[in-house]
């Protein structure tokens, strides 16, 4: 579903038929374009608070997850990429993503500005702030990935050009109406072009950065695990509920209008497998470190939680609430496999962003034909492969970039002492026991 | 207010008379059948988002109130249960609950499923996905009791039980349309239907649990109390906030409708009375304790809060605002004096969610009649007793059920490791001073 | 915008032109007066529901600032304030600001009520719940300045005074139509009547109270200040983002209505703004701190963020995006001078409390007239130094009679053992390593 389309038949009177409705004698919407309009514009607004928890959401999970000494650092990342991704986003991020030509391949370099009327549907504003989010978002996956030893303010380059380029470059594709839109690609609210993207950004940090020191023992030596212990599982657990409820507005929102019967029901159908197919990755993650691992691990289940809501991103309103079970659970699975597989290529992923947001999203991507038949295998196939290339490509040669110039990762003893006394020169926690 | 009458009268032009309102002349609404779909489902879709913020609110309070040894654990056990609930209330809960016949005592074993038109008044989605979330209150209401000693997988198994089977059930029989609400049982939100049930829900796991070993110390020896600090007092205050804003849900959205001005009216009254509840219940417990115990008890000040809230729950519209600081105050007092008894019968809730959910929520539920003239005390009486009688005595039954097969406790070795350390194998922090 | 003038047009057919708009043909609004008043109470109730998580936000800041042998009382003054001021705000507060004569300086000593009727415009209940919001909004400001030495209960009685008669006089000058209103100043949102009043009677604390115990240690010894390490920097940001997405609720709402094409635009063009400001207002901030002291300071990025909002409150409909980014990163500037000036003095501001707040919304104030041509200089520096002068002054009495009456500040014992310990009796953390 092409993102901002202006419903350029709203002020008309309306004449769109509402097909699903059962009783015959309604066909036509009773909501004046001005009273859609509102309705729109509110949609848009709800859900950007929803999905600037989110925001919340991923700083919480990774202050959670990293070790004691990088805590504030993270913080740091978080609050400071929200900050920078917004203000790009607003420079030229938008105006790249939208003033795509149809079936083009970039928009234009021009600063973003609020021209509604009631013709566009609902207040350009509005669609600015929920977009932004979902820019956030989408560099959010990275910070989790290569946190503890990237330098912060290389960090913060990297941000900005993602941020303002890399994201909305290849989001203008498909929700622009550029030329993925046209081949018939379907990502109705970014498995792929934001959580699979952000994904394959974090894979290209991760290889570039390697390791942290000690992660990978000798063979044998298990020890060398220890010290990586997370800095709070309660933070972990608040973060992944915060990204839950976000993910009611990033999916129930990226239905983009609310002012007919349509509409609003679709939302909240979306929001119902939304919610349950969360539900299947708690519960798939649950058994399956039960079963293979011994331990119920309670970080698998929250990631399971996330992989499951990546999975069902793609296409949250057509498939059956028994189907986003399925969905959801397929998501958990491939995400715990996908964590295992990374660890044995000794690629140092700290919250395990890209099984959880890459793989769980390319597999959403790619099974978005079962439920909607509008889509096909092939056009899944070429949206998932261009983006992440692009992604994948452009962030390696942008963290190669950094890396040979400024440099990209802390020293040795600014990794013992830890990115909070090194960079930031404040220690996360003084809680006496 | 029974929960999911369906607003048949919606698609006719409405003849509702407006009779609150003060100018004669605007009698009948202005708003079409399609708008108050809107409306309806919108406040379901805000609803359902507020009282998800709940989960987390539990989660937090819970992590906050036990021991540093079990917080992964009880993160664990809260991000399951709502993953849990979800989906056997999807999979029978609310058909059991909303399939029931007019006075009748059960509804069908059946998968929920959408089918919405205008003439159901809001989106069948959305109600659902509001009513899937006060499963997920309900069953948090137990974790937090049985905290620190019950095995993981038997809570999972009891969470299904009583969110499939004990509160669909109990809950249909009022807002279901079912004998309760035949009878003339008043219970706007639920002060009983979800606080008092999941309370002696709580009640029965704690009997048959038994309390932590080391809670009660013998005679005179007061030191056995100290190892039983809570792990954090602003994750307790986090979580308190967020079961406090969810309630704005939880009541306001229990109208049912948003689509008319006396609904919206009323949602806003309903959320100036639940706040001032919960005010007055904040500034008793603090009163309280400062006078009797010496110091000003933040845990009490917050349970107080929560005590105040629950005793709204029943009948948040009809007080005055003056009168709802009243039942605030006079809950929060309760939950005062029932939290000593419990600690003088030997019966160890770990974060007191007896006397918060099912104390309060019983004396809420009883004073009905003093604001609302269409309740009966003696329907009230009914209600309670049939309602917490139906929750205790089947809970005791599976408790007892699982300790006899599976096991529902952990060993004394596992108990003084930390259900962290034995059944998670994750530590909840790693923060160094 | 004067906050709660009646909508008394509303229930008339609507002749106001959407002046605005970019097509001729739509002049008059399409909404229904019932359907405006719904719109406009759920975005009262939407913006109220926000603000209440500010009061999370301070809870969760002040926590993560102060050290950690104050942060159960923390907790303990933040709800126990959110609960006061709300009470007090219902008695009389309400009343001494709305029921103003016009033009005049106090209103009525009366507790407030709801008479809704469609022709309010909104629900009144709505509308004081909102409001409500922004009474303990203020209060919060003050309570992290004077945290770690203030004893809890005179603390109270400040809140009291301060959220019942202060805050509300002053406030009614202008929001009720006072004597300000008439004179021609211009404050959206809350800059000075809402933050720099706050942040003037935290100065009024913070000087009557004095430094923490070796706050300021003797010249050259540094060491002094290393006790007073922020207790946990997640809770610090977790708050900020939440204060961060209140205020999408607080200066988006403050637009009182969102039931026409105008209003729903104004409201999501003013989040926009603000976001902007927040955003402008890290990005400052890390730059001065990596500059200016070598470290990028995650407290002064957050705080940041917080002076940016600030700032833009004052207006935030009438710049330009852009603009909005120029105010942001000038708040944030001024923040962090202002931060450096209070030290230079030997104030003892626990959270910034004072450049954030007073400082940054003295600065918002004072620019309106560079983007709203209604507003002058004169009338800005006038309501700036009646509300500052009128808090502080007041506060300074209240602070002054407390300490030479019941006691303002702990003991010396009380302050080495900490507030925790001293008052609440409750440790904040049992975290072990």
């Amino acid at each position: 579903m092409t993102k901002t389309i202006k419903i350029i038949t709203a002020p008309f009177i309306s004449l769109v038929l509402l097909l699903s409705m059962t009783n015959a004698g309604v066909a036509e919407t009773t909501i004046s374009a001005e009273g859609q309009y509102i309705f729109n514009t509110l949609a848009f607004y709800i859900g950007a608070v929803l999905v600037a928890l989110m925001a919340a959401g991923f700083c919480m999970l990774e202050c959670g997850l990293v070790t004691t000494k990088s805590v504030s650092t993270i913080a740091a990342k978080n609050v400071g990429k929200f900050a920078i991704c917004s203000i790009v986003f607003f420079l030229f991020g938008y105006n790249l993503a939208y003033g795509i030509p149809e079936g083009g391949y970039i928009g234009t370099f021009t600063t973003w500005g609020d021209s509604s009327s009631i013709e566009t549907g609902y207040s350009d504003s509005s669609d600015w702030f929920f977009q932004a989010m979902f820019v956030c978002a989408t560099v959010s996956i990275v910070s989790g990935a290569v946190a503890e030893r990237i330098k912060i303010w290389p960090f913060f380059i990297f941000a900005t050009l993602m941020g303002g380029f890399i994201y909305p470059i290849s989001m203008g594709w498909q929700w622009g109406g550029g030329w993925l839109a046209t081949s018939g690609f379907s990502d109705f609210a970014g498995s792929t072009l934001v959580h699979a993207c952000g994904g394959a950004a974090a894979l290209a940090g991760v290889i570039v950065l390697g390791a942290r020191e000690g992660r990978f023992g000798k063979k044998g030596e298990t020890k060398s695990l220890v010290p990586f212990a997370a800095s709070s599982i309660p933070l972990v657990t608040l973060g992944t509920f915060f990204l839950w409820f976000g993910w009611f507005g990033f999916n129930g929102f990226s239905q983009l209008a609310m002012g007919t019967f349509d509409d609003v029901t679709a939302i909240t159908k979306i929001a119902v497998n939304t919610h349950l197919a969360g539900a299947a990755g708690v519960v798939t993650g649950a058994i399956v470190t039960r079963l293979l691992d011994s331990k119920t691990d309670v970080v698998m289940m929250l990631n399971g939680a996330l992989a499951g809501l990546v999975a069902i991103t793609a296409e949250p309103l057509t498939p059956t609430p028994g189907m986003a079970l399925v969905i959801g659970s397929m998501g958990s699975l491939i995400m715990y496999f996908g964590t295992k597989f990374l660890e044995r290529m000794g690629l140092d992923d700290v919250v395990g962003a890209i099984p959880v947001h890459m793989f769980a999203g390319i597999f959403g991507t790619l099974i978005v034909p079962l439920t909607n038949a509008e889509a096909s295998f092939g056009s899944q196939f070429t949206g998932v492969i261009a983006v992440c290339s692009f992604s994948f490509i452009l962030s390696l040669i942008i963290f190669k970039t950094l890396k040979a110039t400024v440099g990209l990762r802390i020293s040795k003893e600014a990794e013992k002492l830890g990115t909070d006394v090194a960079e930031i020169g404040v220690r996360a926690y003084a809680i006496r026991d």
